[in-house]
């Protein structure tokens, strides 16, 4: 340890280094900024990660963060609660309500089976979704990622789900609007043609 | 604003987003971090942030960054305290004491001149730094960075001390160790070439 610095400012530098995609560097930068904070500031910024952390739970139904029991979709009753579009994190939620297209409810997952990363599907909010599966159940979308933990996860779900008689999707692997056919790897290739509509 | 969003998260991305060299997509991706730590996590997070904010000062002699009256350098009587090494930020001091050579004390402006940013030398800790001269000082050394404020503020220390009767030095431009001659500016190469030593 440097002891030329005073100690709590290595303490905050290390709490920064903690954070996903902060190197050493980086959190000694933000460490020196915070001193050059107001109180009011610091106090500010204190304040927000407490209530965040501290009211901030997953909703009742869909695993959505919220600081409601139910979050604003699964509250909202103009929404079409009968279709229910499976992602792997709350940040999967924003992306698609960006497309202001899609009216149904969401689950989120909070993950991907991963044995590797010793992410069984016990850990993941499979059973909660099950658990909403009911005879008004329409369609369960599996939008989970194009990875392969995405596609294994969906393949997972949606083995779980048929059982129960309900229509399972999964989004469309294509071409992505505005991309090129030159960059294009060879499976978006595939399955674009694969997947080829009338027009 | 994103009202899939919890209010709290939004929040604290804001917070996060505030910080520097800290991007939105970043902020988000911190903030949901945040949701995934334990309360002790957040609370040692929270504690580091007001420990470094309330209890670090600038030292009384040097201007460091201490939670002390004196910084560990200048409370220091091994060190030679007539050496004042000049340097732009607390940053600054871990870089000299990594090379482990330096034996003298520091001074800490807290910034360069640069009149285009309203930064005037009486925001400095120039009269400071005036204060410590005495009829024992041997001899003040100029590191701040060669870059145009950090020379123009060396200038105008310098020309300040002078009067006072103490040897003012600069560091040394010229090559970087390691670094080729064809990778180096036309700026460095000509210091170089001047500050040329007999072998």
């Amino acid at each position: 340890m440097d002891n030329t610095k005073a100690l709590p400012l290595v303490e905050l530098t290390e709490q920064f280094a903690k954070l996903p995609g902060i190197g050493k560097k980086s959190a000694e930068r933000l460490a020196y900024h915070v001193m050059g904070m107001t109180d009011s500031e610091v106090k500010a910024f204190c304040d927000a990660l407490n209530k965040a952390h501290n009211n901030v739970h997953c909703c009742r139904v869909c695993q959505n963060l919220t600081e409601n029991e139910l979050c604003p979709i699964c509250a909202d009753n103009l929404r079409d609660h009968n279709t229910i579009c499976v992602v792997e994190t709350p940040k999967d939620i924003t992306a698609f309500e960006r497309t202001r297209e899609y009216k149904g409810v969401y689950h989120v997952l909070h993950g991907l089976i991963s044995p590797i990363d010793n992410v069984t599907p016990d850990k993941l909010k499979i059973k909660e979704l099950l658990a909403r599966i009911g005879d008004d159940t329409n369609e369960v979308i599996m939008a989970t990622n194009p990875t392969v933990e995405g596609e294994a996860t969906a393949m997972y779900i949606s083995k779980l789900l048929k059982p129960l008689g309900v229509r399972v999707t999964r989004l469309a692997f294509g071409l992505p609007v505005g991309g090129t056919l030159e960059y294009a790897d060879e499976i978006t290739l595939f399955k674009a043609l694969e997947n080829r509509n009338e027009i």
